[in-house]
């Protein structure tokens, strides 16, 4: 990554449970962290002190002065104008609808701010410092309750004409399949966590048997994805194809990008990619299978690296960029 | 679109048929036409020979000197190094393997040249002077034997980390859909003209009835897409079936695209999008059904304006905005 002067900055992962800060230095390293409870801080007027209160501490245990931060950047899960430090309004957040918060802040903190979609920053993290390290042009994915993502191109973040884009989770995999609000067959619908646990339930009440019942204690109400990874490493025949399943959707949604955008490489986070070669394995499998060969051949699908850092690092970055 | 100081350039349209040439204005008017039948000069140095000729007759009918040339730019069928400006090989044309064309072009012709992929520039061409002017960010699709796009971000073509970005009629609509060797389910196996034309026969042989079937003297081999549009506009249903599945298809694709990169429109062009309002009233209709409203609200569908001088058009716009 290309930075400019200073060589610290600091990201703010503004998530619905937790903010967590990030002093960073212009190498990615993390150098101080800092995290309230959102709850603790709400509204505007308590965040901005939360927040700036929290920055002084990580100054204060860095030993560095304000002066030697390139910036503030925020991620915040929903929708905002980028250009104008604008947000629009924030999923599960109360008190966050149009809030001019660049601006908020540049006055609060006297730094320069910046304000994106959190999957953005996650993006800008794991391709600036993490797993997409030395790359120009990727796309990240997170798989979790929702699956989100974030497109860097040429260094840069992509946020398309209206600041919406990379909506990964919702590129349609089935023309008549699963309706949401978002539209009909949209990824997420199959491969969003309580989606990959519904359909392993119904096929085991279907009659299948698997090593993941005895996982949950019978109680097939507890099944995670996790239970599902832990028994398919155990060599669960059923959670492997749970697994094959939930990596040819998305090798589906992963070929149609590459006709797109051809990205030198996928990275993919969040919690079901920490299920490791269970799901790389099948997926690059089948994303082969779904590629000509010049455009498989080309393309890398590579893990995440920073975990739930992600999202305060690529706010670093995007401050230590834009200075 | 920002051009540099010269105010001329020519534009080269390599088909498989034939080589049209354009020697276009910086306001996208064309000033002169060449055409020639790419058989008759076989071969790179016949077809070097055959374009350095076009050029010169160009410029004596414009009366313009080649100083007044920003450059010439060149679409080709096939894949491209652009940044290298190096053919990989032809669809359609032999003798075209590995070639830098760029290099010899500059040599023979003393302008400097430009090769890239015709789907390319025919999406450069209609953003920059046709369907898509004044737009920053767009993509463009072509619906013909083959579906094919390119895509414009902030006024310049998008090519990829290996210049093959832009393959629309790859993206998936179906997981389990028609296979091809670009995969499953991609948008070409459903709406490329012979697919539209079987698609119709398969209902009409299985009992469907159509005003179609006079149209084509009752021959069913007979059927094409012009021959439907003629139908569907005179208020045909099976016809105008055919259209609205064609469109929802194409909005299946459209609807992941936006998501993923939120341009300001679409331009559509080709043979099937001249068939104006039965094919663009339910494609606008079906991509807001497939989209939330903040994006639904956002995205622009228009019909390509140049027709079958796109291809020429944007070649001359890339080598008048390189300069």
């Amino acid at each position: 990554m290309k930075t400019g002067g200073k060589q610290y900055a600091v990201g703010v992962d503004f998530g619905g449970t937790s903010v967590k800060l990030a002093l960073v230095s212009a190498q990615g390293k993390i150098v101080a962290r800092e995290k309230f409870v959102t709850a603790d801080a709400a509204g505007q007027t308590a965040w901005l002190g939360a927040v700036a209160a929290a920055i002084d501490r990580m100054l204060a245990v860095a030993k560095l002065k304000k002066s030697a931060l390139a910036g503030v950047g925020v991620g915040v899960p929903g929708f905002v104008d980028f250009e104008k430090g604008f947000i629009h309004d924030l999923t599960n957040v109360p008190g966050w609808t149009a809030v001019r918060l660049v601006a908020k802040m540049q006055k609060k903190l006297g730094l320069p701010a910046y304000v994106d979609n959190d999957a953005n920053m996650m993006a800008l993290g794991e391709i600036a410092y993490g797993g997409g390290k030395n790359l120009q042009t990727a796309v990240f994915i997170t798989l979790g309750t929702g699956v989100g993502g974030g497109i860097v191109l040429d260094g840069k973040v992509y946020r398309g004409a209206f600041s919406m884009a990379g909506e990964l989770g919702h590129i349609s995999i089935e023309r008549n399949g699963l309706a949401s609000p978002q539209g009909r067959g949209g990824l997420e619908q199959y491969i969003g966590n309580r989606r990959i646990v519904e359909h392993a339930v119904q096929l085991l009440k279907a009659g299948r048997t698997s090593k993941v019942e005895a996982l949950c204690g019978g109680d097939l109400d507890k099944i995670t994805p996790e239970l599902l990874a832990i028994a398919a490493h155990d060599g669960d025949t059923f959670s492997r194809e749970i697994f094959d399943y939930v990596a040819d959707c998305l090798a589906t949604a992963l070929a149609s990008v590459t006709y797109l955008l051809q990205p030198q490489a996928f990275i993919i986070g969040g919690g079901v990619a920490a299920s490791g070669k269970i799901l790389f394995d099948p997926l690059r499998k089948h994303l082969a299978a779904r590629l000509s060969p010049h455009f498989a051949k080309r393309i890398k699908v590579l893990p995440a690296k920073l975990g739930n850092d992600a999202g305060a690092v690529g706010c670093a970055a995007l401050a230590l960029m834009s200075q």
